[in-house]
């Protein structure tokens, strides 16, 4: 497929490239690269892969992905596969005796899309599963990222780090509402229909003589009507609210 | 281990619940398992797990964090799995024909830091690797997790899933700085280091007749001066520049 299939974001085109440096597993390689298609980025690079190139563990492991996205390039050093990017950021532990800039996930990801917004390449480097990156490939990079785990058990597997980080990038784009409420095909409901049921419950438990001391009614009521808009609910939920009191009355539901 | 280990966040004792609905291989609870130790989320529970339990393949998968977590609890239903919980989230494709609140991840994640900040405990669903959760499941929840990812490839493996739901709520809680420059133990140049290497850069490119043309001087030394502050110098790289500048016109090195 191509990069205009439309289950790929425009963005992702010139999103982060993402570079496993020295990996052994296909299996790894194979759930990075679903990783990136899930957070719609799609520009996969390896150095020195152990076992080669192509993979057909990897392919299998993608599921699908590798298919859909542009041709993998494989390189020989990591100097050779970041040459023509603009700013690179090593996934890494906090470095020691470098003098680095390090980010988290989130602030790199934020860092990521001001560059890319001005036409920056970038690109995210990925260590191999047991060693990580060694320090001549974080010299290479610009930035250090440090995922923040629980220190006592840290350890990613290298398609879970490129799942968090890709996520991260994805987050920086989306648009998708925090919060929302999903009624499907019916409206919510009007105070004015939400009056009506209060008002219906009150008159049929008022001739029921649930209030049994008049001067805890309003109070009783209040909470009622507290509880009933605190479920925000659709016209067709007041009126299967309506049916409810009728049956338990005993009267014919009316429609 | 106990929950008083030093390696998981005291948060993490009373954090969100992870409930596994009907999972089918051991591998996917360990990897599940594994993913929430990194986020310092220790409490799991299983319903009806397809081949039992325990499972070796799972503890294998864990890399570990099985043995570290409190035991993980097993249930015949949904219903029982949650019954202590006050408020529990379903991660799942957006429902149809069902009135939900709906949340990213990220929002589920404030939320749950504000329900636990209270005393409420939290959980959340997620269900069998390929079916997902079932609607009768998903209408046992208070609320619906939807990850917003590539909306043509959007099929998360269940470790993958447990891993960004509780990455996030680990980040509700981290005070990790997003962005720091990490320079060991040699302290920043000041104001004054960078200033006398500046004048003396200067004076000897002066005398080696640098500035062909001294009207435009001022402009290069001032962006000979932009670069260098750029580039956020420690004291001792500030020493070994100075080393550079003496190699490079042939004097000895003076310390």
């Amino acid at each position: 497929m191509t990069g205009t299939d439309k289950s790929i974001p425009i963005s992702a085109e010139t999103g982060p490239v993402v570079i496993l440096v020295d990996p052994q597993m296909g299996e790894n390689i194979g759930a990075a690269a679903r990783a990136m298609l899930n957070c719609g980025v799609t520009e996969l690079r390896l150095v020195n892969p152990r076992d080669g190139w192509p993979s057909d563990r990897a392919v299998s492991m993608s599921s699908g992905a590798l298919e859909r996205m542009p041709p993998v390039k494989v390189f020989n050093t990591t100097a050779e596969a970041i040459a023509d990017l603009h700013y690179v950021y090593a996934t890494t532990a906090r470095p020691r005796d470098m003098v680095k800039e390090v980010f988290t996930p989130r602030t790199a990801a934020e860092d990521m899309r001001v560059r890319h917004n001005r036409g920056e390449r970038v690109g995210m480097l990925y260590g191999a599963e047991r060693m990580g990156l060694v320090n001549e490939d974080v010299a290479l990079a610009s930035a250090v990222i440090t995922i923040p785990l629980n220190p006592g058990f840290s350890s990613l597997n290298l398609g879970q780090a490129v799942l968090l980080t890709c996520y991260e990038w994805l987050m920086t784009g989306d648009n998708t509402p925090g919060q929302q409420l999903v009624i499907g095909d019916t409206p919510p409901a009007t105070q004015g229909d939400m009056d009506a049921l209060y008002n219906r419950l009150e008159t049929e438990l008022e001739e029921r003589r649930f209030f049994r001391a008049p001067e805890m009614k309003p109070t009783v009521v209040r909470n009622l009507r507290a509880l009933l808009v605190r479920a925000q609910m659709t016209q067709q939920e007041v009126n299967t609210f309506h049916g409810i009191i009728s049956a338990l009355i005993g009267k014919k539901l009316q429609d």
